[in-house]
């Protein structure tokens, strides 16, 4: 019986892929992954066999590493950032629920979340909640609900996939609704192409936030009421000011 | 004027250090930190001027970064996980706040959250939300206050510091609110010393939760009401199976 790695490769180049990530994939037989991924990670391992599939396919192309697996092979299946985080960590297990017999090891990676963060600043520092603004699998009801209630609760926000050139507005959306709990000047911050050519970081406030151009490649995070901009990089206090320590 | 690396070195050994954070750290004049992540590195870097303080000195160990920055060095603030998830990065940021000239580079790291997700299987592949359980620097209302709303937007929680030795039942106090808003059935883990020896990981429910082992070195995951149990993995579903795809 064969194996299955779901590996993090980071969010761009080698210098973000950990020793046991890029180990892991060293030791695949095949590496399984959306074009985008096997691009990045191809030229370390010439020769290796290689299956690289379109956006939309992600349940054939876990099903394909689970009969990889059957097959007594090694595959990895290769995901940007952390295969946990909107990665396919998750539906290569649940592809495999009726064959317990196949091995799954999950490789973690740094995530756009954190790698967006050291970009901008610091600005995950205290609590944070992270939200998809994508609707293709989740409903906009549910979306706009967990939105409220993590501006209520004055989490830090990180967004994920805030647009699309199918849903262009979704940010714009996002914004709206969050501005019913924060204040229009509550900064906020874009990472876009994190790690990867084209890198680009730049801040905005809330009430600026529903006008930035945005897309799958961006994070987008909008600030708690505590979130301060420092020297030009988004900071929020985990509160030793308050403790008079600071 | 010399510089400031803030290294996330992953959560365990140096199979979780990204190359990059490696680079930054061979690249520092001096590694500064907590006594237990010096150690986790001080052998790759022997000969290197090494400053080790104790828990709660942060202040003064940022402090410390700064005023070789500004006599010319290049130091690094060598932080657990990611540095900028309850790690130092927000920390140097507001000591450097009247230094603007003094250049910070935050280096992101594999943290806590996703490691541990990647040992129990794939709890936070959808929306979720991080709240540290510890009061020292965050008033316990507003600690629930946010337990609370992230439970009523059904997200994934993962609670870093669930539990130390001065309050050894906050992860219980914590587990009792969560039960006002989800099923006792609901799928928790815990994951702890992940990537370090005595690396362990296990699953309860939430009506279990509160009875568990969890200390400064555990990190625990509570289900959304969509998160299941699969061959013994903890898994959070994306939304495949309801469009039909799976």
């Amino acid at each position: 019986m064969g194996k299955i790695y779901v590996v993090g490769i980071g969010p761009g180049g080698p210098g973000d892929t950990t020793p046991r990530a890029e180990a892991a994939l060293a030791a695949s037989d095949v590496l399984v992954g959306y074009t985008t991924y096997i691009d990045l990670v191809k030229d370390r391992f010439p020769g290796k066999e290689l299956i690289a599939t379109p956006m939309t396919t992600e349940v054939e192309r876990c099903k394909t590493c689970r009969d990889l697996a059957m097959a007594g092979k090694t595959a990895a299946m290769v995901c940007g950032g952390d295969a946990g985080v909107y990665g396919m960590a998750g539906l290569v297990h649940q592809v495999c629920r009726d064959c317990p017999e196949v091995e799954i090891e999950v490789i973690p990676g740094v995530t756009a979340a954190t790698a967006g963060a050291a970009l901008l600043g610091a600005p995950l520092i205290h609590d944070f909640a992270a939200v998809s603004l994508s609707d293709a699998l989740t409903p906009w009801e549910t979306i706009a609900r967990r939105l409220e209630l993590a501006a209520e609760g004055d989490f830090v926000l990180c967004l994920y996939n805030p647009a699309s050139r199918r849903r262009p507005d979704t940010l714009r959306r996002a914004a709206e609704l969050l501005l019913r709990h924060r204040s229009p000047d509550t900064p906020c911050g874009l990472a876009r192409n994190t790690g990867r050519p084209g890198e680009e970081s730049w801040l905005c406030t809330l009430g600026e936030l529903g006008e930035q151009r945005a897309d799958m490649f961006t994070t987008v995070f909008v600030g708690s009421s505590r979130t301060q901009v420092l020297n030009g990089r988004l900071v929020t206090p985990r509160g030793y000011e308050e403790k008079g320590t600071l």
